[in-house]
Order: structure tokens, then sequence, then C-alpha cells
């Protein structure tokens, strides 16, 4: 089918769609994941086949998936999120202030582009479309062409809850071609895109975006490497505990996930030393799996090849070399002086693969922390003593990135309103905003103001009597 | 001095600044308000000179500099702004739910481009520059070329306000030269833009901010028409009032607003052929003025030659040719078909210039509707009963623009919380932020998400006692 009819009939279904009842919209995010909860056995049999990962993980993305729909459909129904803003007339003022009402309202058809790493929780019904539908645009999505039969059945589940809950047709449609992805970007329809994947996919679709003649915001999560720092009193009194929490992160789903630590900091000590065999002894003991799909895999081992032939990286430690096609978790390291020097090591490498960079003193420590690039967590592991003496890297951290987070993991990214998944560049294509939590309705919805407009034109959330109980800003007073 | 000593210190001073208090920055924001407010009179008399607008017209605009400021002292002292989101540990759930807080933090050095149109509420001090610094974020500032004393006085008294508020020297900074701007925005440490122009002015910073190796968001406020439907009773029971209304908003400050009304369409009718007759007339009846400076003057009778040169458009009416080098309001038509044939017909002509678009029937003014691109207004003439009648146009001009007047000129921004000056591209660069209220404060911060931190070493706005006392989303639940 052409991208214009699809597009066209994206466009038709936004001017049905927008104007459901919120009660209604959260019923059909609600059907969806009833929907995807029927096909659950299918849905990770087929996912499993397609991606490699295990059934226990997959069983957990979908509960994942279901759970986001859930959440966008509790957040709509208690409706507050479109931060309803009213001043009421003055008519005293000079010059007199007239009424003015604003709310959030949808931006309109937004492409979707599927992961390849959550065939469930970002991709056909994840936390893209599920934002989408939520704010009450109309949603085409790019299927992964890593797992196109699982993007199909999920799509096949959604049309299945859109005619269950009668909403137009074309609410959400799926297109599975990839070669269709610039043209979806570019069609003049198109007010949105949101994309998680790699930073040379990211930019492209961001270069679409801008030759557009009318440029449209991309929400790109592209590329992180998830900074790690180790300060010395934890080293002395954690090593063993923090040496077994590592390498679980680093080689957890065999590191394929956006938050996985890539780069671990510490000045150089013997405490240091002692943590790195234990964490080297922790990575080598680590089963190796299967990666995604064969591309990634060859991606790793290509990458892994590049980043041990550095300049002064030097294997710590990697797993036994595994019979089959699995992929090897390793362990790499190298000095904060070389680290500055070169900018290949700054690059993310998607998989099971982590840098240790020991720095000579404070300063090094610091000069490697801004030479970062933009990230999407960065993770401080201290002790109180630690936290109180390094107080000035701590707060240079938290420029860096989206999340920043105190002795946990930077894997595992709860799903909940106060969540961040985003960060600078190339993190993300705008700080701005979250592809994770409730916020990431922000990216699909546009402030609109009403003037001088009687109560009965107004939408309900504007209106006088306040229908739907939400919490509004009321002459500069949150009330409900 | 060079853009890059000029970034460096700006980057500096933005690591002391953003530390600052919310209150104490309130104190800065009032303080520069005052330091202004002593200037008066310069002020007024040198941007008189250097832009021709009339000493009520500047008085009224340095009043409303000043006030934006104390609005946005208000904003950040009240706090509750930062959109503080906390979700508390759930260590039961499977996996544990980590204690996770997020708030509203500034990106770093912002770049504001001085407003040709606006010398103080636009300009230096003005709206952009009040929302960097409200948000805690270092600004350098290009002045704009056509009132060049104006903009250096008021950056003066903005450095007694810093030496006075014990602020870091360079949390303000100020560029004349206009060859700098390209440079300002490529540079690293520049984090966000400020602009209110052109369309080409501002497509030519959206497109330096993409070039760069970490591109970064630019608020460009464009292009505008401000479409005006007057709907047939309101025509038929209100022409003459209308007429005033309108004469007076179409030359208004010799049409210099970016909310000028630019673009008035209706239904064919004798009704509507009075009014124009009343319209006509009204315009005829203004008084010439020189227009801001000689450039954009120039551009406006070119503009005006051209639009009037153009296939089955006619002069309606026009002021008496002046005596000296004012510019002459004029009122021009067309028809629907000619417009949704014409595309130059739908380009932004800035002065004080409108063109009436007359329609054959309902479908052929939804389809001119329709072919219109982002506006920062959009007006509805009506009646009760039109309003009644006509939903649909209603409706389908809701979704032009980031503001829908019902009844009223589309000139006159209020500066209030439920204000939105902003709209779909060209009028803006990008429809999800404003520049005019306080919300024009969320294009300089980001949220950032501190997980699993100690109460101590929380920025106040986390911290579990809610020590600054603002509204907060605990757990889903809004509380104090």
């Amino acid at each position: 089918m052409q991208i214009d009819t699809i597009m066209q009939q994206s466009a038709q279904a936004f001017d049905i769609y927008k104007q459901v009842k919120p009660a209604e919209r959260a019923a059909f995010l609600e059907t969806i994941a009833a929907e995807i909860e029927k096909q659950r056995e299918i849905l990770a049999e087929t996912a499993g086949k397609e991606t490699n990962l295990p059934a226990a993980r997959l069983n957990g993305e979908i509960t994942r998936t279901t759970n986001q729909l859930k959440l966008f459909a509790e957040l709509i129904k208690e409706g507050s999120w479109v931060d309803a803003v009213i001043d009421t007339a003055r008519p005293d003022n000079t010059p007199p202030r007239p009424d003015i009402r604003r709310m959030l309202l949808p931006v309109g058809p937004v492409v979707v582009f599927g992961a390849s790493n959550f065939p469930f929780a970002f991709s056909t019904a994840g936390g893209d479309t599920a934002s989408v539908l939520a704010a009450g645009a109309t949603v085409v999505i790019k299927g992964h062409p890593a797992h196109p039969r699982t993007s199909l059945l999920v799509f096949t589940a959604m049309q299945k809850a859109i005619a269950a809950a009668g909403m137009p047709e074309h609410t959400v449609q799926h297109v599975a071609d990839v070669a269709l992805g610039k043209e979806l970007v570019l069609h003049p329809l198109t007010t949105g895109v949101g994309f998680t994947g790699s930073l040379q996919g990211g930019k492209a679709l961001m270069g679409y975006a801008t030759e557009r003649e009318s440029p449209i915001p991309v929400f790109a999560e592209m590329s992180s490497i998830n900074p790690v720092v180790f300060f010395p009193d934890a080293l002395q009194t954690q090593a063993p505990q923090l040496a077994q929490t590592f390498a679980a992160s680093i080689t957890l789903g065999m590191g394929q996930f956006c938050t996985n630590p890539g780069l671990l900091i510490a000045i150089q000590s013997e405490a240091l030393e002692n943590f790195l065999h234990l964490l080297g002894t922790a990575i080598a003991a680590s089963t190796p799996q299967k990666m995604l799909h064969s591309g990634i895999q060859q991606a790793y081992v290509k990458g892994r090849a590049n980043m041990l032939a550095q300049e002064a990286v030097t294997l710590v430690s990697e797993t036994a070399a595994p019979a089959g096609e699995e992929a090897w978790p390793a362990l790499a390291r190298s000095t904060g002086a070389e680290f500055l020097k070169n900018h290949a090591l700054k690059e993310e490498l998607f998989g099971p693969y982590s840098l240790v960079v020991t720095c000579k003193d404070k300063a090094e420590l610091m000069a490697v922390l801004k030479s970062l690039k933009g990230q999407l967590t960065t993770t401080v592991v201290g002790t109180e003593t630690d936290t109180a003496q390094w107080q000035d890297v701590i707060a240079l951290q938290a420029t860096l990135a989206g999340r920043i987070i105190l002795n946990q993991p930077p894997t595992g990214v709860e799903v909940c309103a106060a969540m961040v998944h985003g960060g600078p560049f190339p993190a993300t294509s705008d700080q701005r905003f979250t592809s994770v939590g409730t916020s990431a309705i922000k990216r699909w919805v546009r402030p609109v103001c009403f003037q001088n407009f009687p109560d009965h034109l107004l939408p309900d959330a504007l209106k006088k009597d306040n229908p739907q109980g939400i919490w509004r800003t009321v002459d500069n007073q949150l009330t409900k």
C-alpha cells in the first residue's frame, strides 16, 4: 500500500480519534493489553524464535508492555496530565485581560519505529505507541525487520482491540517494509516520530525531519555508554558485592539494553585492582548466549575486536569461547590519559562489553567525565564517606545524563511517573523529553489556548465547573 | 571578543548560577526590572529614535518587560514549576522498585536573539531572556541591529542588577555584531536558542542547530498571517463595530505585530460587502506612520506592491499617500479559488496589510483553511447562531494555531500562565512550546531523575519533607 494512502487514512482516523473521550480511550488501551494477554503464549514463542531471547525474559516483557498500556490508561482516566491552565478575565486591567484557557491536545499522526532489543515493550504496542494513543494521536508503526512475525501478531491483537473498542479502523496501522521508513517521516501529514535504535538510524531520521517543508520533532533514543563511577571507599569496603552486581548488569540480556554499563571509571588503587579481579572473574563465569540476531552479533564481534585492537586497551577477562553461535561477554581496560586521546573508546558497543578506565587522580577523572557525550544514565558507586567527599564529581555526573543512580546498576528501567529515559544528544535527540514513563506522552501533544470562549464551546477539561474533576491551575492556583 | 571566550564564560557562570536558590534568582529578576525602571526615560527616548515607535507604546512595552520579569520571579518563588515527581521505593514489587525522583533543571548557556519589533519585551531583557534566567540558565544576547543603543542600555541595566544581586559576572552577556549569530549557535557549549523574527532568519538558525555535532533545540517564532474567519450572522448584525475593531487591529503599531490579522476569510454575501466597505473606510482613515526602520519599510512597500500585482488581487482601500516617509496601511481582496491556486497569497507581509478572501461556499472556506500553514493565532468572529452552525469550521481552525480567539482581535498577547504564543511550523519551529507566558520557561529545562539517592544528597525540591512547600506528584498523587 502506498505511504500516501496510509498517512491519509491516519489523518482521517485522527480527526475522529482525537475526539474520543478519555474514559473510552483508556478502555481502548486496556483492551489492547487484554488482546495481547490473550496471545501471550504464541507471542512469546514467536518472539523467542525471532530474537533468541529466553522465554522468561519475553514473558516479563509482555507483562511490562501490558502494564505500560494500563499505566497510560490510568493517566488519561485521571486526566490532569492535559495541564489545564485557566486565567479568568480581568476586565478592569489596563488593557483588559480576556479569559484565556490552555490545555494539551494531540498533534496528529505519529510514526513509531519498533526497536530490535525490545520486541514488545519498545516495539509495535510498546511505550512509544502507548504514549501516542494515550495522547489521542494516531500511529503508523514501522515494524522492526528482526522480528516481523512478532510485530504482525501484536498488530493483529491491536486490530482486534480497535474493533472491540469501536475505534476508527486506521487509528493504528502497520508497515513492514524497511525502505518505507524514510517516506513515512517525509510525508506532510506526519507530525511526529518515535524511534529507539542506533545513532546512525536516529540521525538519519532527524535529517529527514529537518529536510521536510514543515520540520517535525523526532524523539530518537540512540546511544549511551552509561558511565559508572566507582569511588574509593566503596571499592575498599564492598568489592565482592559490587563485582557480582555489575557483572550481572553488564551481561544481563547479553548487554542488549540501552542502559548497559559500558564504561566503568575509577581512580587507580589497589582496591580497584582487587575489584577488577573479582569483576573479571564474575564476567568470565557468565554464560554466553546468542544475541538478538546475526547482524547484531556480527556487529558486536567486529566492534569488540576493534575496541581490543585500540592502543593501550587490554582485555581484563572474557568468558570461555562458546561452542556454538553465542557471543562472548568481555571486560577491557585502559587509562584516563588514553581515553582522553582516543574518541573511539567513547562510542557505544552494543553487547556484553564494558571498558574500565583507570584515572591517575581526581582531575583526570573529571576530565574523562567532561569528555563524554550525552548519556541516558550515569551511576555513582560510593559510601556515605565517598558521597560526602566527591560532591563535585557527582554534580558533574548529573549534568551528563537524564538519570543519575546511586549504588544500583543502570539496567532495569522502571516504568513510572518519575522515570526519565532521556538525556543530552546523542543519548536522545531532545533531552527535554523521555520515552519511558508517563511523561512520554508530552512528546505528542501541543498546548492550545482558547481565548474568550463561552463555556459550552470549550473542551471539558477547560469548562468552568471542571466536569472531569482534574487538577487545574486557575488564576495561578492549583485546584480541583 | 571571541565567541569561544564568551561561551566559556557563560558555561562557567552557569555552573554557579544554576545553584543559586530560587528566592535569590527571583530577587535578581526583580532587580533587573528595577534597574530597567530607573532608566525608563532614557530607554524610551533612545528606543524612540531607533525604532520610530511612539513614546506611549514604548513606555507600555517597558512596563510589559518589567512585569514579565516580575511574573517569572513569582513563578520561581512559588517553585512548583519544576514539576517534581516522586515515586517512592516499593521493595516488595517484582522486580523491586527503587526510589525515583525527577525535577526540571536548566540545560546550560542559551543564546537569545533580540527582535526588531519589540525593542524591550522581546529583546535584550525580554521574554526569552527572562525565561532563561528564571530557569537557572545563563544567556548570551545577540542584540538586534535595528536598535543597538537601546539594547546596550538595557544590557548595562542588567549588568548593574548582576552586581547588585551578587550573581556571576557572565550570567548575562551581550554581543552586537550580526555576523556572530551563526557562530553563537554553532558553539559546542550553546545548549538552546531563542529567536523571534523572520522565517528566513529562523530557518537559518534551525539549520545551524542541526549542522552541529550535537544538535540543540531552537525555539524560533517566525511567520504567521493569523487568519480571521467572519461568519454570516456576525457580519449581518455587527458590521460597524467589527470594522472598527479589525481596522484598529490591522493598523495597530503599523501592523508590526506577529499576531497582526493578515488574512480575513468569509463566504461571499451582501453583508460581507457592506462590512468590507466599512472596514476599508476605517483603514483609509487611519494615520500612516513610519515603520520600525527603513529596511522593514522598504520590504513592506515592495511586498505590498508584489501582493497587489498578483492575479485577481485588488485593492479595497488604503490611506491617502503620506507626505513623508510613512508607510500606507492597505486592504486587498481576492477569491477563495485564487487563494487556493496562488501560494504567494499565503505568505506573511509584515506591516499594516490584510488580504480578504471571499469564498463561494463553506466547502471552499474549509479548503482555504486547510491550505494554510501553521499559525500563531486564528480568530472566529461569530454570534451564538454562528458558533452553533459552524462548529466544524471552528474545530478546523483550532488545528491551525497555538491560540484560537473568539470575537476579539488577535493583536494583544496577554503575558500570563495560560498564554500560548506558539503554533505549528512555520509559526514556530516547535509547536510544543510557547515564547510568551510562564510556560516559556519549559524551553530551557530538562527533566533529571535521581534514583536511590538519600535525602541529604537530593535537591531541595525532591527532599522528603518538601522544604520549599511546592506542589509535587508523590506516588501519582498531587500534594504539598
